[in-house]
This record gives C-alpha cells, sequence and structure tokens, in this order.
C-alpha cells in the first residue's frame, strides 16, 4: 500500500502492524452513536455487487487503507468500498442508501486533515477514484470540464500541455481529487492570485442524498438565474451531497516564473517585506509563503534537505508569474535590491529554471513531510489578521514549554493563513488538552478562523462556535435537515454534536 | 427628484406627467396576486413612526419616486416607504412585518433592471440610503468593511485616496449602493481582472424575514468552518433576507492605467484580437469591453458623442493597470503593433491621462443612456459561449426586421456577456411577443445563461427554466421556505409563479 503526498514522494506505510487510534469508539473523541444505522445486509451487498460488478470491494486487506486517514490519526471500521464510474451509479447507490438508511462516507483521495475523509464507524465508503474522466476543455475560454475523481495533478499536467494551467496547487496535488479539493474548499498555494474556489468554480453536478442529480455544470463564466446552488456544496465536506463533476475556470499559463527564496530575522520584518513586495510585483506576484526556522531544521534533520541560504529565524518563498520574462526579472530585481538595502531581508537566492523553481518550492511544500517523522503531530490551520499571526506560534511554544516536542509554524502569509503544528513523541491526551481549547480561545479573541482551509471534518466540529455565531450553526442544521433529512451523509462531519 | 446613472450624468425626469406602464396589475406581466396582504393599518403606521420618527415616510410625491424604476418600466403602488439607520431598526422593522404578514420590497440605488427594486404593489419599500457608513478599512489587508447604503462611488472615492480600489465598477455607480451590488450580484467592467463578489466579498450582516440577525462579517480572507451562508444571500436580490453590511477584499490601487480604444471590421477578427491580448496583456489585462456601429450611431445621434477614430463594425476597450508604467505601456505597444500589423485592428486611439482615460470609457459606459433617448427598450443581458455572442444580434436583427427600431449589441467580451438591446418608437406588445420567448429559447439552445449579471427580479423570473433545471429551482423554492416562510421579503421576484 502506497500513498503519494507530493508529486515526488512515495511514502510506504506499513499497515500489518498499524493498530490505528482506536480512538473513534472511545469517549475522548466525543462521537456519540447518536443514530446508529444497521449493519449492511447480504441482500445489500446483494444489490451492490449487481449495480458494480468487481467494484463492490469486502476485501479487509483494501478496505483497511480506506478506513485509516494518511496521517494515521484517524480510523474507522467499514466493511464495504464501492467504486462508482458514473454518475447514475452514484445515484443508484444513494437512493438505495438513503431508503436502507445505511450511512455514506464520500472519498476522494483521502489527503484531508480532519478526518473528513474515513468513516467514522462502519458506514459505506464511496470512492471517487474511478471517476477520473475529462469531460471537455475549451482552449478558447479555459474551462475544464472533468469527473470528480481527477487527481488534482493529472489536470494540471492535461492543463500545462495546452498552455493553461490550474487555478489551485497544494502539496497533495499527486493524490487528492478535484472532487474533494472542491468539497473542502481547499485553498492551497495559488489562492493569494487567483482566488477562491467559490470564484474558479463555475459549475458542479451533485448526487443528493435521496439520490437525486443537481446538474449546475456550465461553460459560462457568468450566471445570476436563482440562487447560487452549488455554493451550498462547496466546503460542505459531503455532508449535503456527493460531487460528481467540475467546471472550472482555468488561467492561461503564464510564460514567466520565478522563485525567490528569503531570509528574514523577525516576523516583523516578514511583514514589511511582503508590504513592499504587492506594491513593487504587484500583478505578477503569484504566491507569498513561509516558513519558521524550527520548521527548516525538521526539514534539514528528517529529509535531509539543505538550507540554500544563510541561517535566519524566518524563510519566504515569493512566486511570481508573467507573461513577459523581462519585465518579471526587472521587477523582481528592483524588489530584491529594495528588500536587502533596507536590510529586510539578510540573505536570497533566486531561480528561474523549472528543476531550481521545483527545489525552492519543495523546501516550503515538504514541511508537512517532515512533519510527520518528528512524532505525532496536532495539526492547526488558522486565520488571523496578518500582523497577528505568528504571535500565536510564539505564545504557544511559551504558554506548553516542555510538554511539545516541537511547535512550528508555516503557511500562506499572503491569505493570512498559519499551520500551526505542534509535535510529541507519541500520542499525549494531556498535550492535547493543554492546546485545546486554548488555540481555539486565542484564535477567537483575534477574531481568526479555527479552520482557514481544512475545514472542520471530525476533529475540529466540535469546535465551530468559535468561529461561528449560535444563528449561523442553527441555519446551517437547517440546510442539512433540508437536504439530508436522514443523516446519511459523511454522518459526524462538519456540524457540531450539540447547539 | 434626480437620479444619477454614471457619475458625470444627470437625468431628471419629469415626474408629474409620468403615467407608469401600470401594467403590473395587467394579466400580461403574469403576476397572480397569490397570497394578498393586508394594507398597513394606522396601528402599523403608529409603530413604524415610533421605531423610525422622521423616517416613516407616506408622502405621494416622495413614494412616487420609490414606486418606478429608472428606466420607468415597472410602477408599484407602496404608500409606506421605511428608512432605517441601523440594523437593529432593520430587525425591528422586519419582526413587526412578519408577525404581520406584511411584505417588504428591500430598495438600494434603484438602478436594477429587471424591476427587482421596485415594489408590485403595496409592498412597504425599505430603503437602505440613509445606512451609508462605512465601519472599517484595514490597510494592510485592504479589507473595507461597511452599511449597504453606502454608494460605489464614495467606496471608490473613499479607497482612491488610501490607494486601493473597489473591486467592481459598473456605469450607476453613481447612485447603485454596495448591498445591492452584493443582493444581485454585480458584474461591471472589472469582473474579468478581479474576479466576482462570490470572491471578493468577505462578509456579510444579513438580518432575515424573522428579523433575526445573521452576522458573518469577517475580515478574513479564508474561512472553512461549516457551510458558506453568505453565498445564499449573494444574488438572491432580497428574496431570502436583507443586506445591511458587507465587508470585501479590495485591490491595491494600480500605478499605471492605460486605455485603448479600437475599431475592429468583424466579431471574428474582434475575438481573435481579445485572445492575441490575453496572451500578450497578460496579468495587466483588466477590461476588454465592445460595443457594436449601430451602439456607436445612437450614441452619435443622442449624446452627440464624437467617434474618437474611423468607422468600423465593431469598436474595443482595452484597460491595463499595473504596477510599471513602463512594462504596461511596452506590453500595450507591443500588443498594438502585432494587432495593426496583422491587420486585425484597423485604427485605434490610446489614453493615458486621467481625462482622456474618462472620455473613452465613457462612450462604452453611456450607450444605456443613449439608448433611453431612442424610445421604449427591450433589455436582453445574455451568457454565451464567446465564439457565439454576436450571432445572436444578427439573427435577432433578421428575424425582427423592420418590427424593431434598433438592434444593439454591446457588453463584456472577457466575460462572456452580452448586452443586446432592442429599441422601439413606443412600448409594443407586439415586439415583445416576437423577442419573447425566442431569445430565451436560442440562448438555451447554445447553453446559455439568460441572466449574465442582472439577475431575474419581476422580469425575468418566468424564464428562469430556460437556464436551471427544475431540481434546482425546486430546491431554491425549499429554500425561500426555510427562510421565508411566510414569502414577505421581494414577493414575486426571482422565483417562477409555477414549477
Amino acid at each position: 500500500y502506497s500513498l503519494f503526498i507530493t508529486s515526488s514522494l512515495l511514502i510506504e506505510i506499513d499497515l500489518s502492524s498499524y493498530q490505528g487510534d482506536q480512538t473513534n469508539h472511545a469517549a475522548g473523541n466525543r462521537v456519540p452513536c447518536r443514530f446508529p444505522f444497521s449493519r449492511v445486509s447480504k441482500q445489500d451487498l446483494a444489490f451492490f455487487e449487481n449495480l458494480l460488478p468487481g467494484r463492490t470491494i469486502v476485501d479487509p486487506d483494501v478496505l483497511m487503507t480506506h478506513n485509516v486517514d494518511w496521517m494515521k490519526s484517524v480510523r474507522g471500521s467499514s466493511e464495504l468500498l464501492l467504486r462508482p464510474q458514473t454518475t447514475e451509479e452514484v445515484s443508484k447507490i444513494l437512493k438505495y442508501c438513503c431508503e436502507r438508511r445505511l450511512a455514506v462516507n464520500p472519498q476522494g483521495g483521502n489527503t484531508g486533515l480532519v478526518g473528513g475523509s474515513v468513516p467514522v464507524y462502519d458506514e459505506i465508503i464511496l470512492s471517487t477514484s474511478l471517476m477520473n474522466q475529462i469531460l471537455s476543455f475549451d482552449q478558447v475560454s479555459g474551462i475544464i470540464t472533468c469527473q470528480a475523481g481527477c487527481v488534482l495533478e493529472n489536470l494540471s499536467n492535461y492543463l500545462e500541455e495546452r498552455d493553461f494551467i490550474m487555478p489551485l496547487d497544494l502539496g497533495a496535488k499527486g493524490s487528492c481529487q478535484i472532487g474533494g479539493n472542491v468539497a473542502t474548499n481547499a485553498g492551497g498555494l495559488r489562492l493569494l492570485r487567483y482566488g477562491s474556489l467559490r470564484g474558479t468554480v463555475l459549475g458542479l453536478e451533485v448526487v443528493l442524498a435521496s439520490g437525486k442529480i443537481l446538474n449546475f455544470l456550465t461553460a459560462l463564466r457568468k450566471d445570476n438565474t436563482g440562487y447560487d446552488l452549488k455554493q451550498l456544496f462547496i466546503g460542505s465536506e459531503g455532508t449535503l451531497g456527493i460531487i460528481t463533476a467540475v467546471s472550472i475556470l482555468c488561467p492561461r499559463r503564464p510564460r514567466a516564473v520565478n522563485v525567490a527564496f528569503l531570509g528574514c530575522s523577525s516576523y516583523k520584518k516578514l511583514l514589511e517585506t511582503f508590504q513592499c513586495c504587492r506594491g513593487m510585483l504587484g500583478e505578477i506576484l503569484s504566491a507569498f509563503e513561509f516558513l519558521d526556522s524550527a520548521c527548516m531544521k525538521l526539514l534539514e534533520k528528517h529529509l535531509k534537505l539543505i538550507n540554500p541560504i544563510a541561517e535566519n529565524s524566518f524563510y519566504i518563498v515569493i512566486e511570481t508569474a508573467g507573461s513577459n520574462a523581462d519585465h518579471d526579472k526587472e521587477k523582481l530585481h528592483n524588489f530584491l535590491e529594495a528588500v536587502m538595502a533596507s536590510f529586510l531581508v539578510t540573505d536570497g537566492t533566486v531561480a528561474t529554471e523549472d528543476a531550481k523553481i521545483k527545489a525552492l518550492w519543495s523546501i516550503r511544500e515538504r514541511v508537512t513531510e517532515a512533519l510527520t517523522h518528528d512524532g505525532y503531530t496536532y495539526k492547526y490551520d488558522i486565520s488571523l489578521p496578518l500582523e497577528k499571526i505568528y504571535q500565536l506560534v510564539e505564545d504557544m511554544r511559551e504558554y506548553l514549554g516542555d510538554k511539545a516536542k516541537n511547535v512550528v509554524g508555516y503557511g500562506h502569509v499572503g491569505d493570512g493563513n498559519l499551520h500551526l503544528n505542534i509535535t510529541s513523541h507519541s500520542k499525549d491526551q494531556a498535550l492535547q488538552e493543554a492546546i485545546e481549547p486554548y488555540v481555539y480561545e486565542w484564535t477567537a479573541r483575534y477574531r481568526g478562523s479555527i479552520s482557514a482551509e481544512h475545514g472542520l471534518g471530525l476533529k475540529k466540529r466540535n469546535y465551530i462556535h468559535f468561529s461561528k455565531h449560535p444563528e449561523a450553526v442553527a441555519l446551517m442544521k437547517d440546510i442539512k435537515h433540508m437536504l439530508d433529512p436522514h443523516r446519511i451523509l459523511n454522518p459526524y462531519k462538519t456540524l457540531p454534536d450539540q447547539g
């Protein structure tokens, strides 16, 4: 069994010795068995085998890999995996499950970080992996329409051959699927430039819990005929419907790309560098990412990566993407001169060739991987006002003291998005209780969001109140009830158990 | 009584002689009186006068201007206008109206084109005009938060003084309000560059029909905690809730702006120019608009505008906005050389100074105004695949023959959005019946949208089926029922009477 987490990385997980956390069934995880579903019967199995011959999987070895998330932090006990190829098959599955009150866990690339993509108990796993066809691409408008199971990197490669790019890019591109990206409203590395999926996704095809198919696929950039229903499903983590196809507006492939890797001695100087960068790079700025020195140490230690510049407190990855290489070089040169002259940046290196660009990007992209080698990782994905971002890391480091192995911060400065990660030698209930709800209270104090881009899934659902008012949560529950009255779709996810 | 439709234009409408169309009550407009509301009683009036002293208006002269849309195409007969200043006042009004089953017509700048912003019968008009405070602006993130009644141009001016711009701009900026812009998901001239309001609106405050206040205001760019409820209200035309405040992400003010006004001999060449433009201007392209020669003739005839270039079949307005004036000039120069050398463009002029830029833009922006002087105007706002856009104008011209005075096309080529306008000497039922449903059938044949950016309002609501499947319309009705079970909010708008 193998799992890609970046395009260039293959992690082998030996599941024969893997015991899982077994925490789903423990009281500590606060998942009450609110509405027990009957187990899949022989008759049910016969129905599915007739509908999906050869694609109705009960093999325990295969199921094991689908029951656990890639971080090995959450584990379900599903005994049935379905692999539909068409929207009609998804519709028939859900219609049957709705009538029989069988719970369903929709699963894409299973790269989520909040336990949203695996079953909690014995929900049937509906994998979109075989729904991987590109349905159409319009060279004039740049609109691609494809099935939900297309892997992000495959779409990127397809588009780059045609002189376009996907409007989103993320570390998990080698295995995450576009349906899952949309269902979780994934952010990633290009959001600063191309905006969120709420703007770039033009249309969806969705199957509701009842089996009803909603077709909002479109090849149009603008459509104001009634309520924009597709927005309900973007970011709903499979709890309101299963996304089966997507149309997305793709930007032209930029003719020139440059990456700069810079060092800063303080977060204050990093922010000043960002302000200067927005002014001087303007429309060609396509990413502004950071990692702290603690991240760099983990990369050096666990992945043997070599820091390409002098040691520093903070490292910045800046990417430019534009239509004129000379203009872009000149803008970047002027910017670098300005930040070096004013001592905002103390050292740096620039890449214009593909291989070196990839190498510099991989420093930022492989932090997640380095963390997995450092022990058990508690992951937090926080939105904050820019000036507060790093204070959370510092406060947490001081607050936890010796309790944690490492407290590190990295993320998307340009979007106000911090990835706060805390490692320990092994899973540590006392440490988790020290972190939570402290981290959420801290975030709420500065009116941040407790999930910037990862979603709520299983792990964060009961903390929604730190970012949303009770009236909003009540309305979300009304919507859930309207679309999935029997709560068969991805139960125990997104919405809180109480309130 | 005066009404701004562009920043530089003041139209005086003499309403003393205006009779209105009186068509709302005619069978022809297909507005069944489905749920008659009791008239406002003396007790009701006393309640409102106590809540809004001096801002509870019953003066028939004032009401007349609020009962009619600016095109004088739709007229209601409301006898009560309320002017709240705070969200709490809006909440108290709606709570009372909900209990008393009094229908409410939310009204912003009243610049809509589909009859969505005026009452149909005697709905109470709730004007947001006095809710015009800017609540906060963050210079670092560029996020502005303001009340719904802020006029778009005032926000633009406020931001430009602080080196930012609004992400949207439209001809009606001098009177349209940001709450109305968001409620109708307005598109406009900058969508090509900065995307739709679904991406740039970060937060909303909304009052539901029950009077409940939903506060989703935020100063964060990313937030994935539960369903994105604000999207329900964007583009819902006041039928699901009243937007009382908005937070929007604003781009930096570009350091250099250039406008080119070009002539093309065919639509095919215009499209080739667009493709070339996207490649060569890339990230600095901020608008690509067109008008046909019929529009130019109306501008010359009714507004005495002078065509700045040689006569041609099509005219293009291209705007660039960037961070480096020299680079932008060079890109524009290279592009113009390329399209002139390949005979895609036969004549053109370029402006870099503010006054000349405004003059060139006004040619495009004042087409709407020129049409109002040409007689009664039938307006259609259609999304189509780029290559089909102008074929609709040509087919319509041929199909209508002598029945119409003028059939003209203009709009946002970059967004696939055509404004098809048909004029006649006076309102002409036979002409309208010739146009509709022909225009909608034509659009549906090429999988276009019958409303790209104007919304459905009163006029287009019964044509929704040409762009949306019955399952989607049914779900919209479920959402309406969930949020406004007594149907007090902007009745007879957006949703179709049947099906």
